[in-house]
């Protein structure tokens, strides 16, 4: 097996030839960019043959020079016999500004799961048992004592125990003269019995939730006895190398390998972050008991190892869309092993569990007649329009622009980024917050927006995004025709570098903005209403809990109506989770709703283009769409 | 850690210290009997320690001139931290003749598991089904359309699909355009799914029925398109090592790794029998799709890796008892993963899954009031006695003599085994029949009983097993105090030695049959019944196809009662476990008389030991109870 050399680590890898080299410097746990999922699209996974000579594609993303000096695309170059030396350009490494991996607490006090005068129903909790000794002759095992007094407390169902927990029961009920701790998922008809301690255990009861996004994983850790969550965590995600938005990743996962390599790095994460949050908690891991999971539909596939590919391909058929139940140890989630978690179920290709997990946390179909809209902006937006009467639902591609993901200074609302800006109209200097008042490490999604929203009404950038060339800032550095704004010196940065905005950057956060702008209002058109016969409306997103709905309307991510009418909620899809982690009847209302919901293909919709093109603008084409921002730039320019 | 080196091999293994040196040496994969399961007992893991030391109990079955020379038993032995050398004496090993390992095969035609007018219902079967194609907003997964494919023609049950097969239907249904067959098990009220395949797959349909017994194990091919066996083979049960019977291997298992060594060597000797019989039918072993099992109390304990040592305790209770459904992923066995294996009800700790899948194959409780008698001889003995009205059951220990254990040239009824003997009554030279009609190999139980009827009929032995010392022959061999009877001379056995029956070998035999005759007239006693009141015996037991009911009534082992009462069954448990493979009303019977049986604690019984004492003897203390034995005796001894 011919021998790669990958520079500048010197790294030695063996592999069959015909490897794809991009799955060999993968293999090598080196986080090449690969946004475009190995497509040879993006021209991100650039490298440079040093010596020997591998089977390349020729690209278009190319110049003659690159290729001259030896530079190929990873994705699209195969290792044939000889052995060769490659070099990996700064650049093109993931360990740069743009995705810093870290797992970071949202600052969070425990919270209250359920109002105080609910009654609560976990789905799954555990049951002190006082099973009777064993009696000679009775004819009694074990298990059927255990079982009886299961049945005792909960009813007479069918009593199921995973093979793992019965090799527990012997011991289990000599330990402590037959008084143990059944972990219990009482179902309609069935009680699965999914983990068994010695002795009075029921007050250390946990559960995780757990959202499941392309670009971000949270987790967080419920306490199921008080029912109040206690810790979240947030981390990239791990398939991040292998393409930035779901369609790449479906595309990575075209080789049976790949699609293993992209299921590993999600469990990869989600146990990083498990792990995280338990030990924030001083809770080990194996005394987690019950779990959730929500995520879009590629994630779920990803996540259980599913071949995502006809979710791409028309007519866009998932292999799953009704929530399941499954086993943390068939999954591979490191907590006690025969748990269930709980997979939310999904409406369609793009409208995944996330949603109707998030529609959790609204009262969009509950009560009266009036019409309610839930956006969730993550790297995909989804939209749910209606109330007790129908439930249509859309999805669009934002990109991971919002989360930090294709910004140079990009991260997510971790500590350190910058969270709030505000820019002097005079000399076109910003001031910012920073996440936990850090030294800024760079820029969030809803940091980005507010910066947006300031240098446009301040007159900094054009309705178009580009940066004022006219007016001299000391903000702003031109180098040839591109034009970047300094956020922070490479002094008051806490990596030492400047924290800087390109116009590319801005590019991308105004293409996502607009997609899921054009995709809120062409699905109100389907059904014949204006974004006036909104009542109420409901933003979630897992790209932070501080977006600023004011500086959002101004960019024109959301349309201009009463402020009083939005209601944002961070992380409904997470919060969504931790609900149906202790709530039975959450569970019932989330089944409910996905069974009412119907789902909207934009896509194929010809006048969706149109829309989007109008909204690529600050805020808009139509400027008369946001009367209110008409009026904000006035008397802010004239000041 | 210190190295231990192990002669005559000379192979070096590092421990920690504190390692049993028994367990050492069965790491390193070396045969040493342990028949006592490392209780210190039987003295047979007898080995030399040639330089080092370790730390070893004193043990009363060690002579002052052994301890000089150095001489421990492994399984009281444990390793210091200084390196050791250790000598394996060749007697201690277990690859002598006492247990051949070997893989044979049952001769057998296929046969029908079914009548010809009986309605064939096997619960699990593959379907063909052709699943509809995606459409484009139907709001269907692929699942979703499998599973109401499914319903349609198993009736609108819950389907249960497994994470595995669940990861393959998005590939299946695509590749012969929605055509593809399930494997299902179709419960009362579930339906699970349990292989996917596509096209039509439904003529190849194998399933396995598996008898685990203490001292041999048995699986068998079965064909559940045309409801007929293919092939059978049985072995040694790997965990042999590990002790001879029930009570070493519980004894042996009190450590969980030793439990766990235990699971991994009958899953092993198990999984090397499936490849075996469908190599023998050009079968992949991935194509088998349903299995059964069954087996006494402690072998499914230790299959399971389930404690078994509460079954030795009082008040004996196991940890399950009731028949259960495990997939073969979890179990360990090879064949198609998600495969259902189907446990057999047990009744008792010492009345296991072996005995109620052994009734099926009798009509002991059909029909009318007549009482009849089940017989099992394995290692252990089971009965059953009963009618349409009662069922009472019972259990005792034989040893594993009658399949070949613990006998010098003993094996089991496998090609090259002396199955019958005759004995001529002058010169005391005996004939013999082998399998397979080849050069003798060993002496298989059914061949003990054979020569043990003859030497007793024609007087060279006495009652008490004891060999003719006064009469000359020339296949009689006094050496000292023991004499050996010589069966086959080197030059005519396989192996080039040769085959003898020791005093001791008798022993055991007698042992054998007494310990199941005393059990049979005091379970009679109990219920104040009396062999006379007996209609039909069936005759099971794992040990041959060959038994002679005639010889096993003169040696005394069944009760002398007319000869057409006799029903030999073979392995009643492997054909009742065929039965229960292709037959749903087959299981639901199993379960109906799993319910009514009652057991017999006969081992804490003191009339118990009366009996067995007085059946120590040929054919019994009490010549009275066999009338047609004292005849024939004093016919063929007036010749």
């Amino acid at each position: 097996m011919p021998i790669v050399t990958l520079h500048p680590d010197g790294m030695m890898i063996k592999v069959p030839s015909g490897t794809i080299l991009l799955d060999v410097i993968h293999q090598a746990g080196i986080g090449l960019d690969a946004s475009c999922g190995g497509e040879g699209n993006c021209g991100k996974c650039l490298v440079r043959i040093e010596t020997g000579k591998m089977e390349s594609d020729r690209s278009e993303l190319l110049s003659a020079s690159q290729e001259a000096q030896g530079f190929v695309l990873a994705c699209k170059s195969r290792i044939l016999e000889a052995p060769v030396t490659v070099e990996i350009p700064k650049l093109s490494l993931k360990s740069g500004g743009q995705f810093i991996d870290e797992t970071d607490v949202i600052g969070m006090e425990p919270r209250a799961l359920i109002s105080s005068d609910s009654i609560p129903d976990p789905p799954v909790s555990k049951h002190f048992l006082d099973v009777p000794k064993p009696q000679l002759q009775d004819g009694l095992s074990d298990l059927d004592r255990l079982t009886r007094s299961i049945q005792r407390k909960c009813g007479k169902k069918e009593v199921t125990v995973p093979l793992p927990v019965i090799r527990q029961i012997a011991d289990a009920l000599r330990a402590d003269a037959g008084k143990v701790t059944a972990t219990v998922a009482d179902g309609s008809e069935r009680i699965y019995v999914t983990a068994l301690e010695s002795g009075d255990r029921t007050s250390q009861q946990f559960g995780i939730a757990m959202d499941i996004g392309t670009t971000t994983v949270a987790v967080e850790l419920v306490d199921l006895k008080s029912l109040r969550a206690l810790a979240a965590r947030t981390a990239y995600n791990d398939q991040i190398d292998c393409g930035l938005d779901v369609i790449s990743r479906i595309n990575y996962a075209r080789k049976p390998e790949r699609l293993e390599e992209l299921r590993a790095k999600v469990v990869r994460t989600i146990n990083r972050l498990v792990k995280a949050v338990c030990r924030g908690c001083q809770v080990d891991p194996l005394e987690v008991t019950s779990a959730v999971a929500a995520g879009n539909t590629t994630m779920i596939h990803l996540l259980l190892g599913l071949n995502p590919e006809y979710i791409r391909l028309e007519p866009y058929t998932p292999t799953i869309m009704q929530g399941c139940d499954l086993t943390a140890r068939d999954i591979g989630i490191e907590i006690s092993p025969e748990t269930i978690v709980s997979i939310s179920p999904a409406v369609g290709s793009y409208v995944g569990g996330d949603i109707t997990s998030g529609l959790l946390c609204t009262s969009i179909a509950s009560g009266d007649e009036k019409v309610n809209l839930f956006i969730d902006i993550g790297t995909n937006g989804e939209l749910v329009i209606g109330n007790q009467e129908f439930l249509l639902t859309c999805a669009c591609s934002a990109g991971p622009a919002f989360e930090g993901g294709g910004i140079e200074c990009g991260m997510r609302a971790a500590k350190g980024a910058i969270d709030r800006v505000s820019v002097d109209p005079g000399s076109g200097i910003a001031s910012y917050q920073t996440i936990g008042d850090l030294k800024p490490a760079g820029i969030c999604g809803s940091g980005m927006i507010s910066l947006l929203a300031d240098l446009f009404l301040t007159g900094w950038i054009d309705p178009a995004g580009k940066l004022n060339r006219e007016k001299e800032s000391a903000a702003i550095r031109i180098e040839g025709r591109q034009a970047r704004f300094v956020l922070a010196t490479a002094e008051d940065s806490a990596s030492g570098k400047p924290i800087m905005v390109s116009e590319p950057d801005i590019e991308n956060i105004l293409r996502a903005k607009a997609a899921i702008y054009a995709a809120c209002s062409l699905m109100l058109k389907q059904v014949e209403l204006d974004f006036a016969h909104l009542d109420k409306i409901f933003v979630g997103g897992a790209f932070g809990r501080f977006l600023d709905i004011e500086k959002a309307i101004i960019i024109g991510l959301l349309p201009d109506l009463p402020r009083e009418s939005y209601h944002y909620l961070g992380n409904s899809s997470l919060m969504g989770a931790c609900k149906a982690l202790v709530s039975r009847q959450a569970r019932e209302r989330q089944l409910e709703l996905y069974r009412r919901m119907t789902y909207l293909e934009l896509n194929t919709n010809p006048a969706y283009m149109d829309q989007y093109t109008g909204a690529l603008f600050l805020p808009h084409t139509d400027i008369k769409r946001f009367p209110s921002v008409e009026d904000l730039i006035f008397k802010t320019r004239k000041r």
